[in-house]
C-alpha cells in the first residue's frame, strides 16, 4: 500500500495553493443525516489540525431553508479557538447581522451566472440578486470583513443548457464591482471540461480580473472535477475549493452531484509538489471518522483507497 | 439535463484520439459475477455500434488463472461480424496458438516494470518473463499480427513503492525491440499524477521512443485516472486506455480500484473538441445494460449522472 503519491512537479504549475475546504458548509448543507452542533465542531477542529486554512464553517441563512445548518449560532462560538480563517454564508443583510454579532470575520455571498437559477435560488433576478448584495458587501467591508463572492453556473445551467462566457465574465465583475475581494467560479452541475474552464479564465483576465482574485469550484458528477482543476492550475489558479471526502455528494446515489472530494485534490497536488500545508493521512482519518457519523462511506476515492483495511 | 458536455477546444491538444476499449477483457476478468458468453458477445457489438474501434475482446490465457475469460474459444467466432479492430491477450504460445488458430489479428501481451510484480503475476522474472514473450512477439508478427504490449507498475507498485522512471523505460525499450508495434503504460494501482506522467513519457522519448507508439491506462483508484490522462493528451499522446462504465471496479469497495470509465473519459474528449467517433449516449447504453447484468450499478460518474432519472 502506498500512503502518499511519489513528488514529481510539472513545469508552469503554482508552488502553493489554498484550499478553501467548504464540507462543514457546502457539504453538509446538502447531506440527508442530521449532524449534532458538537459534532459540526469537533469536525472544523479536525479540519484544521490537518492543516486546512480557510474553513467554510457555517451559512447564515434562515433555517427553513437549509435545516441542516439551522445551529450556525450555536456553532459560530465553538470555533473560537480555530486556528483557521472561517468565512460564513449569508444571504442577505439579516445574515450579515447574525454573523458580525458572533464576530464573524470573512463571509461570502451566493450569486448565480444564470436568471433561471437566480429565480430558483434566490427567488430574484440575477440583477435584483446583486442589489440585495450591495448592501451586505458594503457593510461588510465596513466592518472589515473578507467577502468571498460565489458564482454558481458557470459553465452550464440544468434549465438553460450552455452559459455564455461573456453572461459569466458580466456578473463575476458585478460582484467585483460591489467589494467583493475574491470570486469562486462555480460549476455547480459538473458539466465543464478543461477548454472551457480555461476560456473563461482567459476571459475574465482580458476583462481585467486578475487570476489571483478568483477561485475554482469543481463538482465531479461527470468525474471531471480534478481535470478541469489540473487546468485552472496550469492557468494560474491558487485557489481551489473542495469538501473533504467529498461530502455533499452521495456514493449511492444515481447522480452523484458532490463537491471534489479535497483528499483526491491533495492527493493531485502533493504529488505534483504543490505546498498545500495539508496532512493527508490526517485528512482522510477525519473523513472516515465523519463518514461513521453520517452513516456511509466517503465518496472520495482516496479516502476510500487510503481507508481500505488490505 | 444536460446530455453533452459544451465544446470548448484547448490549444495543444490532439484532434482525434483512439479508444482502446478494454471493458470485455480487463474489465470482466475483474468482475465477480458470472457473464455468460452471448452476453459478451453482445456486449462487444454494442460497444462497437457505440463507435468503439479498437474492442479488446478476451484473453487466451489458461482458466485456472482468469475463469471469468474461460470462453475465449467460444467467445472469438461470435464476434466475427463486429467491425471494429479485436486485440486479445496472450500469456505465452499456448495462448497464441489458440489466438491465431481462430483468425486473431491483434493481440497483446502482459509485462511488468517490476520484479516483484513480475514474480507475483508472472511467476518470473522481467528479463525471464521478456524471454517468454520473445517467440510470442516474433511469431504474431510473423503471421501478419499486430502486437500490443502491456507494461503495468509502470508509477507505483504495492509492494515496490515508487518505480523509477529509468526502470520502466528500460523495460518498455525492451518490449519495443521485441517487436512491439505499441505500448500501454500502466498504472496498474492508480497512484500517478500528471508531473509524473509527463517525466515518463518524456524520458521515453528522450529513449527514442516516439509518443505516437505509446498508449495511456490510468487507473482510478485515487481519482486520478482522468487528469492523468489530460496531462498525457498534453504530452501528445492519442491512445487512451479505457473500460466501459468503469467496469473492474466496483463501486461498493472499500477500495475502487477501477480502470478510467470510458464515458468519464469521453465526456472529456467530446469538451475538448477532441474526436473519438464514440456516441456518448449509445455507449452509456451500453453500460446501463452491462450493469444491469451484472447486478449493481456502474462506478462511472458519467453513467451514472446520465442515466439518473429525474
Amino acid at each position: 500500500m502506498i500512503g502518499l503519491p511519489m513528488n514529481v512537479p510539472a513545469p508552469g504549475l503554482p508552488a502553493r495553493v489554498r484550499i478553501h475546504e467548504v464540507g462543514a458548509r457546502d457539504g453538509l448543507q446538502n447531506e440527508k443525516t442530521a449532524v449534532p452542533t458538537e459534532v459540526k465542531a469537533e469536525f472544523v477542529h479536525r479540519l484544521a489540525a490537518a492543516g486546512l486554512t480557510t474553513i467554510e464553517a457555517t451559512s447564515f441563512v434562515h433555517p427553513k431553508w437549509v435545516p441542516q445548518l439551522a445551529d450556525a449560532e450555536q456553532l459560530f462560538p465553538l470555533l473560537a479557538d480555530v486556528d483557521a480563517a472561517l468565512p460564513v454564508l449569508v444571504p442577505n443583510e439579516r445574515g450579515l447581522d447574525r454573523a458580525l454579532a458572533l464576530g464573524a470575520t470573512r463571509i461570502a455571498v451566493f450569486g448565480s451566472a444564470t436568471e433561471t437559477f437566480a429565480s430558483r435560488n434566490l427567488n430574484r433576478t440575477v440583477a435584483e440578486s446583486l442589489a440585495m448584495f450591495e448592501p451586505v458587501v458594503a457593510r461588510a467591508r465596513q466592518g472589515g470583513a473578507h467577502v468571498r463572492g460565489y458564482l454558481s453556473m458557470c459553465f452550464g445551467d440544468p434549465w438553460e443548457g450552455a452559459v455564455p462566457v461573456h453572461q459569466v465574465v458580466s456578473v463575476a465583475k458585478a460582484l467585483l464591482d460591489l467589494g467583493c475581494d475574491e470570486l469562486s467560479l462555480g460549476d455547480t452541475i459538473g458539466v465543464a471540461t478543461p477548454g472551457h474552464v480555461q476560456a473563461l479564465l482567459s476571459a475574465l483576465n482580458e476583462a481585467g480580473v486578475p487570476t489571483d482574485r478568483i477561485g475554482v469550484h469543481f463538482h465531479d458528477t461527470y468525474g471531471q472535477a480534478l481535470s478541469n482543476t489540473l487546468a485552472a492550475l496550469q492557468h494560474g489558479v491558487t485557489t481551489v475549493d473542495a469538501s473533504a471526502g467529498g461530502l455533499g455528494g452521495c456514493p449511492y446515489a444515481k447522480s452523484a452531484t458532490g463537491n471534489l472530494a479535497t483528499e483526491d485534490l491533495v492527493w493531485m497536488l502533493d504529488g505534483l509538489g504543490i505546498e498545500t500545508g495539508v496532512d493527508l493521512a490526517a485528512l482522510t482519518a477525519t473523513s472516515v471518522w465523519m463518514a461513521e457519523r453520517l452513516g456511509r462511506p466517503s465518496p472520495s476515492r482516496t479516502v476510500r483507497a487510503l481507508s481500505h483495511k488490505e
